[in-house]
């Protein structure tokens, strides 16, 4: 498969919509509504036989109609019409589909039929297909999507290096709203739905190459191709990280898979072993994927697991230790000199240990102090998790300028964690704007962490081969 | 130990504040202005030779010197003033004492001499103490407080039943802040810290008998006595739901508890004992222990564990399903005639298995039928998972009564999972004002979930006793 054919998913000059309409109920008014607002700036022709204009755009009344040649054609009519509408679009040589209409293998016997009719049209013509039963594709550097859900009741993330690949729509949907809350910036978004044809494999080679993309995050209930899947994530995860989720693990969740997509789940063992040999790292859970993705985007694999924690709550100090002890990652304690170069700065009594409890009293400048002499000037720890509580009175939002500063300055990577109302939602969104990312929990910043190291694990393991 | 005596912890009708000021970063300037802030309707006591009035209140010299005797002494001077204050309020025949002020065994072998001296002195007058190294309480039904967090850093959540013990002061106002944001409803907060006398064995049974604690939620870091905290945690499990936290489990955690609070950890295998003995539900990260008290405090525990998963997202209810198979939760398919009867009711392409998946064109009345049909009018189903994705276009506040209703109307618990942007935080705010506890994703609504199962487990075991 040639790149550029996958590039007019997410990037085409011409674009046709089949089943143009203004009815505000109709999905394909949401998509056309979607691209105006995103700012797309090619090409957009409405089909529809029963108007002359869609929101001030000259209507068609068939892809044998269109001024030119498009580079690709959105479908969302009613799963009976799509197949007369992917005949003409073969015969006219247009070869790239995004099918959003619902209503096939995932309904049963009777779609399943309709499903296969649409296949063979497919191959007849060898029409590249994305779809049916999906979004489609979002792309946040070329503003162009073929997402049906209403921007107003998700919001647009900015952009950034992230891309997600998700069989299910409302994963999907939910991930960019998610993305926009956690500060994550948003590179594409392919959702392939019942996957007749582009699926994971496909995606994750053209992703491979795509230099917008930095990380990969995919959600999976099942997979097109074991062989090829594997094949395309090994290529991808030696150039990015991939972090994916998989569900559809135990019964109940490989029937509900089922009745989702059509398709079946598959033993999940198989999966996990895969995802090993691939070198993608797996997330347990929703959370966690869009924890691990925002640390892979944010921060850089450390050199090693020596994690040193720095608070001013002391309970919290104590979790995340207790979370690394979990995870395997090493909480040592600093040598008796480098514990003595701190304890001349600080009057009070700070805990000079690790974690480093600079407690209730604890200031900014004491936040750099400890940062300085433990991170910075020393090589004990490889990585660090810090955890300033802002309801304190003498934190301030100084505290971000401090920690972006002296974490750039270690070249070592830190995550953040911060908890509570209003003024630590501010923070966090300023840490965030610094590349820093903030967990609201000191488990989850741990987890976070785990990433980054078993990121680094995997780079190791690539270096020696 | 006389219920009285901790009463006049959380709501003293004569307090007095030894070592006020007006000086901003004094921890005694913060609590006058949360006591002062919180609408507190009993006498407050500045005491303090260098002023003759605290924020317009007049203040005296020393405890000698007050017009009469006080309930509640909160002492907030350096730690090496302490003995004198205690010594003075000893002779004064004054029985209850918060120490706020830090700097005892947590700091090493200095601290300790002093903690020592406390001690006897304590031993020597019969007196109560909370602390030292402590924010003290909070009652939010008698608007009491001896916590120097500054309110506007931290929010008051509303009342309600949810009583909080911590040995962490900073895991105390976290929590409070958190259950702001949680729409938990907070009874009263308590906070040891070194635990020199009070601890959460006496304050167990003190809760036990309070009426308006519904459940306990306790960050445990060690323990005052293994036994009378078990005989305490039992005693009060019988009457009202125990969630708690225990930390410092692993080497590293244990380290970083023992510079924390100055006491040892101990085995983490001995307390799991203990909790299961006393039947206290055990959390294993921050979030599962806020989740949990979450759901405690809002619904009852289920007749069973045979649970319904409704959703517009497809990915989300197989999400929900495999965390449901991990925890042991049964995910049953519904009977035909079930089935059947909910047919129907629809005219779309509609899952109706379970979960049952309402798929993007899912309305709030659809909702209201499938509730309806599975839960309200079958005994298939012990209590629900809901998880309405509000992006989706027709979807409205109207899910909010819809819910409430049916699952009123149910007599059994649900629970909520809604995820994403603006609206979604409105539409968690609107069912948590109902008491339908929202989770950010499918598994921690599982989670929370598991909770009620394993109260219900623990409900009808006593039943049998």
């Amino acid at each position: 498969m040639h790149k550029n054919n996958l590039d007019l998913f997410f990037n085409p000059k011409f674009v046709a919509l089949v089943g143009a309409t203004e009815k505000r109920e109709s999905l394909s008014c949401c998509i056309l509504k979607n691209l105006i607002h995103m700012g797309y700036k090619g090409t957009i022709y409405p089909v529809n036989p029963k108007y002359k204009s869609v929101f001030n755009l000259p209507c068609y009344p068939s892809l044998l109609e269109l001024p030119q040649q498009v580079e690709l054609v959105i479908i969302a009519v009613p799963a009976k019409y799509v197949h007369n509408i992917l005949e003409q679009q073969g015969k006219l040589g247009l070869k790239n589909a995004v099918i959003i209409t619902a209503g096939f293998e995932e309904i049963g016997n009777e779609g399943l039929k309709l499903a296969e009719n649409l296949k063979e049209i497919m191959l007849k013509y060898k029409l590249r297909i994305l779809g049916p039963n999906c979004l489609g594709t979002l792309d946040n550097h070329s503003s162009f999507t073929t997402s049906f859900i209403p921007w107003g009741r998700v919001c647009r993330p900015k952009r950034g290096g992230v891309t997600i690949l998700s069989q299910s729509g409302s994963v999907a949907h939910t991930l960019l709203d998610l993305a926009s809350q956690e500060g994550i910036g948003i590179a594409r978004i392919a959702n392939y739905g019942n996957r007749m044809d582009i699926g994971e494999s496909d995606l994750l080679s053209y992703f491979a190459e795509d230099e917008n993309t930095k990380v990969v995050a995919i959600y999976m209930e099942s997979v097109d191709n074991g062989k090829s899947f594997v094949q395309a994530a090994a290529k991808c995860s030696k150039a990015k990280p991939i972090v994916s989720i998989k569900v559809g693990k135990g019964k109940a969740g490989e029937i509900a898979a089922k009745s989702h997509t059509g398709a079946i789940a598959g033993r999940y063992e198989i999966y996990k072993a895969a995802f090993r040999k691939a070198g993608i790292l797996e997330a347990f859970t929703l959370e966690a994927f869009i924890d691990g993705a925002k640390a892979l985007s944010m921060q850089k694999a450390p050199k090693g697991n020596r994690i040193l924690i720095i608070t001013n709550g002391g309970g919290f100090g104590v979790m995340a230790a207790d979370g690394c002890n979990e995870r395997d990652l090493e909480v040592p304690l600093p040598s008796t000199e480098l514990k003595n170069r701190l304890r001349i700065k600080y009057s009070g009594f700070y805990v000079i240990s690790n974690p480093i409890d600079l407690t209730g009293n604890a200031s900014d400048e004491n936040y750099k102090s400890a940062i300085n002499e433990f991170f910075v000037n020393s090589d004990e720890y490889d990585a660090a998790i810090i955890i300033p509580l802002m309801a304190l009175q003498f934190m301030t939002e100084n505290i971000v300028d401090i920690v972006s500063q002296c974490s750039n300055a270690s070249g070592k990577p830190a995550v953040i964690c911060t908890i509570g109302g209003a003024f630590s939602v501010k923070i966090k969104q300023m840490f965030e704007d610094k590349n820093l990312p903030v967990y609201p929990s000191p488990e989850r910043a741990v987890r976070a962490m785990k990433f980054l190291v078993d990121r680094a694990t995997f780079e190791k393991e690539l270096n020696c081969l």
